[in-house]
């Protein structure tokens, strides 16, 4: 997406549409923040360089173009820009202030120095900085949920940002517990992760007056996509290289935070092999060893885990792409179907 | 108020109406914020200790019940009662969650261990739990806002969080700065503190669809005593006592932030005896010695900063009582009164 997705021919217009549209939330995203005070504004136009893929938003939008009543027949006349309202516009900045401001906060949560090839606020500006920043974002947020103009968005809004914060909360509750088993990691991972992107999709059909099962279904689509999503960012903290993911690696471990790999590994090695393991793990938290790191991913790899965890991603987005296939029949759920499966191929 | 203020027999009913009506707006808070999620819940009992004045939520209630337009026949008939909806109750509730978020990241940030005579959270759980509990906090008003059913109330409770977050980055970007002028330090206070109380007064008065022009007067009298109070508080942190004022005091100089009684005394003070004053001020980064203090506080009275400080305030009640005193008479409005006279005799 933004160019970056390779589709066949026929997705290049809707491809087309979504990334005009991403200028436009782009622009309302920057002008809502803006104060008029020289170090309020300062502080957002270092967020703005926060920006990555815009998930959120480009699925706040396809959500609604797939949704739509009318979009079968604005596609098939070429009249598609017309789904692209500027209550649309709005809702996709919301769903991304919402997500920006978990980052910002969660970067301090985790001393994380980097984010998106660029020194985090709270590396750069200090925590303090970064904690206000985060609360400037959700205000925005929620202020410009408002001006759309639909209680239903607001209370949703509300809610997910509810849900998220619970997730959070859970993780860090289970902060160094060895004995985290798969259904609590689960339900963190959907409630920080998922129901925001559950919700980007479901909230873009409400806006639009989807039937209610349409907007339900995509709902399920996201909430699915997003735990993949989460799952496979798990595994990159653990496998992926510094440089090539863009933001600081190794951070779970030394958080004390088990990912499902880990979850999976410990109740699956033999007793006899399984206090090594802990030993690394909990080793982890000081900082780990290129020596230990190389141990523990080989262990991972003798246990299965790293390729049950992509498996489990992909079983997920197989469920997603089923509810993608009840959707009515235009090129943005075929779009939404490539972004599917973007995840899956790490494409995204 | 709560039984601390010491009313004339008039007023008791009203005060019984209010003092009843905020032990509905506590179970409001308290349930809004059950998760059933146990790590949860166990951090928001946290929270609930932290209440206090219910100031906020006793302006909701004294606006919009001095606002209503049948309130002047309701009191008359003694079905005063009436004015005190369900969805009085929750937009109080919001008011103070809304507060008690900026009070749980404002500890966070001043690295505080004392609030209303018990550790603070982020002293007792860590600073990420304070984090995210307080992402939590603004998150349950934004929805229970939503909930009330009034589009026009979830905008201004948006915009008034970005105005209060907008004050905490200028105070953090003027952190150290001894030449802090009045505008600024006014500029701040205004957006820190006046706003979220200016609001309290006015939403109460627009939920009861009150004239505009009385809300107006709701919202400029609320601005002024929340300034006042918050003029009051800063002295409080430079001149009083821990353990009377219940939570941490000289904050405000470790933490390089200039009040008013330091920047009047600053523009006042000799400039032969100025730098003396400067070296004090600067030393309390560190931690300020109890000669120190004493030496201070000497000066600042010198310049008369105490005084003038206490004068700016009275100066601001002074002229809330005067928007008060255009509201319709009704006990609600007498007490409103009773209430700002407070704020200057140190009563609440």
């Amino acid at each position: 997406m933004r160019g970056v997705l390779d589709v066949p021919e026929a997705l290049v217009p809707v491809q087309g549409l979504i990334a005009d549209a991403l200028v436009r939330v782009e622009s309302v995203f920057d002008e809502h923040l803006r104060a008029e005070l020289p170090p309020v504004d300062q502080l957002c136009a270092h967020v703005e360089r926060y920006r990555g893929k815009m998930l959120r938003p480009i699925l706040v939008l396809l959500g609604a173009i797939s949704a739509a009543p009318e979009a079968p027949e604005l596609f098939a006349s070429g009249r598609e820009d017309e789904l692209v309202t500027d209550e649309l516009i709005r809702l996709a900045a919301v769903c991304e202030m919402v997500h920006m401001a978990t980052l910002v906060h969660d970067d301090v949560l985790d001393d994380a120095e980097l984010r998106r090839r660029g020194a985090t606020l709270n590396h750069l500006r200090g925590n303090e900085a970064a904690v206000i920043l985060g609360d400037y974002l959700i205000a925005g947020a929620y202020h410009l949920c408002a001006t759309i103009g639909r209680l239903d968005l607001s209370e949703r809004i509300g809610r997910v940002s509810m849900d998220l914060c619970a997730g959070e909360l859970l993780q860090l509750h289970h902060r160094g517990d060895l004995s985290l088993d798969e259904p609590t990691y689960f339900e963190i991972v959907r409630r920080k992760t998922g129901t925001l992107i559950g919700v980007s999709c479901e909230l873009g059909a409400s806006l639009v007056n989807a039937p209610p099962e349409t907007a339900s279904a995509l709902y399920q689509t996201g909430l699915r996509l997003g735990v993949a999503f989460q799952i496979r960012d798990d595994l990159l903290d653990l496998t992926g290289d510094e440089q090539r993911v863009g933001k600081s690696v190794r951070k779970d471990l030394e958080k004390g935070k088990l990912t499902l790999p880990l979850v999976h590994h410990l109740g699956a090695c033999e007793p006899i092999s399984r206090g090594r393991s802990l030993e690394l793990i909990e080793g982890g938290a000081g900082g780990v060893s290129e020596a230990d790191e190389r141990e523990l991913l080989g262990r991972l790899t003798e246990t299965g885990s790293v390729t049950y965890t992509e498996a489990t991603a992909r079983a997920l987005v197989n469920e997603a792409q089923q509810q993608i296939a009840t959707l009515p029949p235009t090129p943005a759920r075929a779009l939404l179907d490539a972004l599917a499966q973007a995840v899956v191929d790490r494409a995204l």
